[in-house]
């Protein structure tokens, strides 16, 4: 192999693929990145075995070939060089890399031993959809889900093909998000009911990786999951579990409907929270059919409360404790200007969802009176 | 006390004073700020006992008096505020804080328990110097100290006064730097060989908390310094110790005097640091009397190279090996765009300084051959 690629270049590509690289020591092979010529293009790609990413770049191939290197050891080399071209040549198991003043051989493997990353052939599951949809629908569920070892099949993210819909769900069971999209909004051939679990640390490299300029082809068999658009690939193994049936938990009416801007809603929690306990409590109560008040006590601080207009639908409301983290989570994946805090009771779910948008709520289950 | 004060105001005094708050639980007052009106500006304080920090902030004083509640509520409460204004009433040890739609009451102590920051009174060591030329010269010296439990006397910067000029010095016994300012450049009254070390976290807090466009008095006691402005004071205790007599290792001779441009060398240091070891080893020799050789080899990794161009005065040089993080702190702390260096062989220290500026100078020990 010998190869002369811009460096601005080899370091998007080793950018794409950098969380891939395994930090497991058992198998050195895994911290490699595998360079290889493949038609006209020079492919970079890692591996943990759960994910694997690979990216294409543009550079002059002089000669075919392939080899693994420490991924770590080149990407300082790229990071910290100034020059406009990088030189790459194969000697045997040993990279040589060139630039104006300077020269690194750097040892590498074969690239046979590198693990073949697997491929999902001729999958009758298939989804076409625009990134900045994928991305922002990923990221309007992604905060109410934690990994769990316990429970692993709520480490990551349901999606959840229906005949004509797609669903995307997460929750760590102290909260649930869910977002819809139409059929208009990807192109798709799923069975229905076909439903999969994305790993949490799956759907941050698709956040990170996929840019804006190219639609992403999605296909799935019954234990992986392949991203693709024309340079970019990343497979990963999906989550092996039931998800939980949590149509159960989403409220089907609203006791208390309260309407108010966001903004001042996310301003009156995070200033409240300076006195909340360790359990991150806050308080909520509902007065006069026009106001929100929002407040928390601390035994050692003192106390502080905050009013928020509202319009309210329903009875007034006591109390209700919300862990405030919780709730700003909800808050943030929102992006109205108002919004609908659906309340029902101090020990039942309440729902946060947008007025005008019918295709996403988030729901919140309070803090037990204790 | 009754205040009526800028959020912004509130947010830098509390800011500047952030860094001595104390994080030891066995005395919880040292936790706490104090708020205490002074003639009509409004001062906040805090200590830590081994640093004390006081700014006056403006704002309208409704009442006078004093209070100390806990830092890191006010400083939250503060910071997440939208509101222009704040004010703060006292009722005995409660400070109400009331903003817009926004209402705390944050449990204080009495001020009379907050420990009196002490003074440095008709001191006779007198130092005045304009933030930027004090705080360009611990930068300078700063990277070649580190905290030592084992010599606390070497975890600091050294003062030394000296008839007419002033010289500040840090060494960590692996590297020393030494910046010697003039007498046109500060206004001062000292002893002659008047010594003090002032604390790291110290020197740190100058830098942070100083601002540009006023001069800053220095008093200093045997065990306490004082630097101050019109609304801020910082007041600390110095390290008691002997500093130890560095003039012995300072080279008087140099071998061979390289000079370089010093961008392409802190490149050349970036990328060869890629291959150095766990003690951080890269190593230098000269070649041909004109071009400096930079390289590091790993066992595991592979080998690389730099070259970089030179003007040389003496030997050529066979090889000498530097940890490349403290050759890379000297690099930055000069800022010419050559400089000199000037190596002794290979188990002697070498010194990097700039062909123009005699006033500055950083020694670096040689790794020694093993």
């Amino acid at each position: 192999m010998k190869l002369i690629i811009l460096r601005n270049n080899l370091k998007e590509g080793l950018s794409a693929v950098e969380k891939a690289v395994s930090e497991n020591n058992n198998l050195p092979i895994l911290k490699n990145v595998l360079l290889k010529t493949d038609n006209n293009q020079i492919r970079i790609s890692t591996t943990n075995l759960d994910l694997a990413i690979s990216k294409s770049i543009l550079g002059k191939i002089i000669e075919e070939g392939g080899i693994t290197v420490p991924f770590s050891t080149l990407y300082s080399i790229v990071n910290n060089s100034d020059s406009e071209r990088i030189s790459l040549e194969q000697d045997n198991n040993t990279l040589i890399l060139k630039t104006d003043n300077y020269e690194a051989k750097i040892q590498g493997l074969n690239e046979e031993e590198f693990p073949i990353i697997p491929k999902i052939e001729n999958s009758k599951n298939y989804l076409e959809i625009e990134p900045a949809i994928l991305k922002n629908s990923i990221l309007k569920v992604l905060s109410a889900a934690q990994i769990s070892e316990i429970r692993p099949e709520i480490s990551g993210i349901l999606l959840d093909f229906q005949l004509t819909i797609l669903k995307l769900a997460a929750t760590d069971s102290f909260r649930l998000a869910e977002k819809t999209l139409a059929s208009n909004q990807f192109g798709a051939n799923f069975n229905r009911g076909f439903k999969i679990i994305i790993p949490l640390k799956t759907t941050q490299e698709i956040l990170r990786v996929f840019k804006e300029n190219q639609s992403i082809s999605i296909f799935v068999d019954s234990n992986q999951i392949l991203l693709k658009t024309n340079d970019l690939e990343l497979i990963s193994r999906l989550i092996d579990g039931v998800y939980p049936d949590y149509e159960q938990i989403i409220p089907k009416d609203i006791e208390t409907e309260i309407q108010v801007e966001r903004e001042p809603l996310i301003n009156a929690v995070k200033l409240v929270s300076s006195f909340s306990g360790k359990n991150n409590d806050i308080k909520l109560k509902v007065k006069d059919k026009k106001i929100l008040e929002i407040y928390s006590a601390s035994q050692y601080l003192g106390e502080n409360h905050y009013l928020v207009p509202a319009k309210v639908n329903g009875p007034d409301f006591k109390e209700v404790a919300f862990n405030w983290r919780y709730l700003m989570d909800g808050l943030k994946a929102l992006d109205s200007e108002k919004i609908i805090f659906g309340l029902n009771g101090e020990n039942k779910p309440a729902i946060l969802k947008s007025p005008e948008d019918v295709s996403y709520f988030y729901i919140l289950m309070p803090i037990k009176n204790t």
